[in-house]
């Protein structure tokens, strides 16, 4: 593919990058969200343990970024390695894929990317080592560009179901930053926002590692749309006050029951949505669709207790070496959720239906 | 009244003192709570206006507490002034009443106390200046040695609502740092837990304030109860995954219909734990009663950006001058409330009837 070309294309929605791929050096460069909104720092390896490393560390976040991520991990375990012949480079291969395989278990993204890197390096085989390398960064730009493609889709038809003078409520970082850019959740407010409508956001603040208050607020600041910042708990009088109208989150694994998996606090949100007669609407590319019923298949990260005892990695809230609990999701359950919006036009229920038309049509 | 020889009978269940009148040097004492868990400082005034400061920075917080502080505030006022008459006298207590009222608009024992020393003053002020300055400090031990012997009783009927193997969620911190001594809501768990039930608490962090991470942490881990912290959304899973099954909650302001205001996030709770079947509860003193049928006569308190900018006034975690919204409580409405517990029983639905004969039978 070429990527100049088509990066050209998708320039006017592209005001943040939050990882790309260096084509000159043959390098993946990614923006440390740890660090937003006090630096703006960003990274580069060919060392696709060092991708695992900032994908399990959350220096890449969002379960559309972690997915390309992966995939570009895959391009540089693809181009730099020891291998001998096709045999050893598959293998070398299956390796880097058990390694950006185990980072985060929740993200479907991140199962998707992989597998259909690994599909194309199947269908490679046969034409030899410089074939399958190239096939495998092919796959990654393309995986990168429609990610971009995907958000921008969604933006549009989110967008439909935003009006002029809503205030909507969003939970944890959907933007930019937690895809390849433009965002899920957030690029349909984007999107909203650059047609010109006349809306406001409510952000929470997303603890323990604060996607709303440090990245949603960075990336806010910078599109000029009006926002206020509010606690997570706070989620309940903003509705009942009518201070926020619709909800809009983003999702980390959706099921073909309408079953959502996102940041802890989704379900709460929720709830307090539904309990107040407000529509709740989920973005996220058909890539985060796991294509099961049972919500068992979902796999609820718990990440570690140091998130909750202390601030960024560095201010102590309580005591050392207080229990804790800290589900990463939660999982809320369909009857909850006004509709799913995707690439390809917004599910409503019943969501078995809906979401097995949308993933089967392309 | 005799304060030792109440005190004495009550040394069994006040093993954390968070605030208190030092009769030999008349002055009052606090812990100040904002300090908990890394430092444990006591503060001493003899100036109703530092009392005033002391509320409206919540170095001493919790509605009953503030009750209680209240009114030693006015016991300060009515001791040290320079009032030459009884007119001056109750001039100045006027004056220092209005001021600690306006320290904290929520809390209803606030206004319950300061109204209860004013109705002494009244009833005092045919017997001169000296029975005045008496009445006002002998009703402030009052009101104190019955916000404990309150708290106990509420212990006393809370804990037959718990069960052997309970875990209890519980949000904001309801121990003994919100009251005079022992707890409403986390008085109910101690209650239990000195009546030797095997119970287990999961317990919020409570942003903005942390009065979860800090306060509940702190006093729990004093009585080693055992408890597991999370952050203020994750009040779904724990209740979808049966990781508690029972929520007790405290209050600032219950009015006779049932509306309960509380700490912010406390009907994200109470939502979380009805849409579980789970049963949910309030406990609070019959001075946090507010005999009105209004719910818009609840005023909820909103504090200061800079609560959710920064951890505990220091460290920042967005970007300075985002705008926010802090409301400090919200109101959780009666049809998710399975009962109220107070010194006089539980209430429950119709709360109409139920609260109404609480607060009219002594």
């Amino acid at each position: 593919m070429n990527l100049e070309q088509e990066l050209g294309r998708l320039r006017e929605y592209l005001r943040i990058k939050p990882l790309y791929w260096d084509q000159d050096r043959g390098e993946f460069v990614w923006l440390d969200t740890r660090l937003i909104p006090f630096e703006e720092v960003y990274r580069r390896t060919r060392d696709y343990s060092r991708v695992a490393k900032a994908i399990r560390d959350m220096e890449i976040r969002g379960a559309p970024a972690i997915g390309v991520a992966a995939a570009f991990g895959m391009a540089l375990a693809a181009l730099y390695n020891n291998a001998g012949d096709e045999e050893e480079l598959i293998a070398h291969l299956e390796k880097a894929r058990r390694e950006l395989a185990s980072t985060r278990p929740t993200a479907f993204n991140l199962f998707w990317a992989l597998d259909r890197v690994m599909a194309r390096v199947e269908s490679e085989r046969s034409r030899g080592f410089d074939k399958i390398v190239d096939g495998v960064l092919d796959e990654a730009l393309r995986i990168y560009i429609e990610d971009i493609k995907n958000n921008i889709m969604i933006g549009r038809h989110g967008s439909k179901l935003i009006e002029e003078n809503d205030t909507i409520l969003t939970h944890c970082n959907t933007g930019a930053l937690a895809t390849a850019g433009f965002g899920t959740a957030l690029g349909v407010i984007r999107y909203a926002w650059y047609e010109g409508k006349n809306i406001r956001v409510i952000t929470t603040e997303t603890r323990p590692v604060l996607q709303g208050a440090r990245l949603n607020v960075w990336e806010l600041k910078k599109e000029g749309i009006p926002f206020k910042l509010i606690v997570d708990s706070a989620v309940g009088i903003v509705f009942r006050q009518n201070l926020a109208n619709k909800a809009i989150v983003g999702a980390d694994r959706i099921i073909l029951t309408g079953h959502v998996a996102n940041k802890i606090g989704t379900y709460v949100v929720a709830l307090s949505a539904w309990h107040n007669n407000k529509p709740f609407y989920v973005a996220a590319p058909t890539s985060t669709i796991q294509p099961v019923n049972d919500p068992s298949a979902i796999v609820i990260e718990e990440r570690s207790h140091d998130e909750i005892r202390k601030i960024m990695g560095k201010y102590p809230l309580t005591l050392d070496g207080v229990d804790a609990y800290n589900p990463a999701f939660d999982v809320t359950p369909p009857e909850l959720i006004s509709g799913i919006i995707t690439e390809r036009g917004v599910a409503e229920k019943p969501f078995k239906e809906t979401l097995t038309a949308i993933i089967n049509h392309r």
